[in-house]
């Protein structure tokens, strides 16, 4: 398996109106998203924002859990927040974590709570695409209404919504839920 | 199977120190864990805290979104927080869901970030037992630093603390998080 990351991506991402616009940041989606890619072994986990100040605050986040005040009240946060990379846009993402070729060099792999009629890998399938990997992969979440068609369309790899128990009808998670159960079923050990 | 409900403990859990506190009720884990619970079929979101004043915030939370003007914003928060029930201890909750038998109708199952030497039940096996079960089950998780002692000794079935990727050592999940593992592992589609 070759290197595996995350980024929550907040442009372009849809409103519940369809509309492609941008999301705020959450704290809570920094701090859980970053504690289950620690879990997962995933290797960096990328916040998408367009604008600075956003990212700035993110930073300050990331600061006061890494090596600031926060780090000395809980530090088992130190080296899950210490995997946050914080980034303007997912070509970004894309070259930070793919080098000189960017997206040409990694495997992009989307997921959506709807399937929209587009034929999906499901997850078992995902899983064994990351085992045999030779490049490096990059899972991408959406806050909001979830990724814009446009990024969607891009990826290399669309993973099938997650259904919960069959028959429940509800496919409303939370970003921190989706992202916790994806890392669980592609990363997680079999049989635990 | 039988049915099957969750709660969320803020008293009895652990502090950092290992005493037992009593937490404060964090919003988004009534969000989350309501969503969560209502994707896996779960019947019953108890969250569980002995401050009345703690009570009745997450009480107006849910009458927000449970016929208040947050269900006009967004309906997709409705069914989900429309099963989430307020109590002041995990006796209100086994007498809830157990009926005038309590706790004796009941199968507690906890969860908890380390085995401390305890035997554990894994998931695969939880989830035979929860199929095969005649009874309701009421799976509980501790917020803070976890369920205190005296809830994990008295329970029926405890299940193996969740390990993500293999090496990662690293176990530091938010309750959102590990909540959204469990209940995919336990009753969500296998190869899906």
């Amino acid at each position: 398996m070759s290197r595996v990351a995350v980024a929550l991506v907040h442009h372009p991402v849809l409103d519940r109106g369809g509309a492609v616009i941008t999301s705020a940041i959450t704290n809570l989606d920094l701090h859980d998203i970053a504690r289950s890619a620690r879990t997962y072994g995933v290797s960096d986990y990328f916040v998408v924002h367009p604008v600075a100040a956003q990212r700035e605050l993110a930073e300050r986040v990331k600061a006061h859990w890494v090596g600031g005040s926060g780090s000395k009240r809980i530090p088992d946060r130190e080296p899950a927040l210490d995997r946050m990379r914080v980034v303007a846009s997912l070509e970004d993402a894309y070259a930070a974590l793919g080098g000189p070729e960017g997206r040409g060099a990694l495997d992009v792999y989307v997921t959506a709570a709807q399937a929209n009629g587009v034929p999906c890998v499901g997850w078992d399938e995902g899983r064994a695409r990351l085992q045999r990997a030779s490049r490096p992969a990059l899972i991408l979440f959406g806050t909001s209404w979830g990724l814009a068609p446009s990024v969607l369309a891009s990826a290399d790899v669309r993973l099938a919504p997650i259904h919960g128990a069959p028959g429940a009808g509800y496919n409303h998670l939370s970003v921190r839920a989706a992202c916790a159960i994806a890392l669980d079923r592609l990363l997680g050990p079999r049989g635990a």
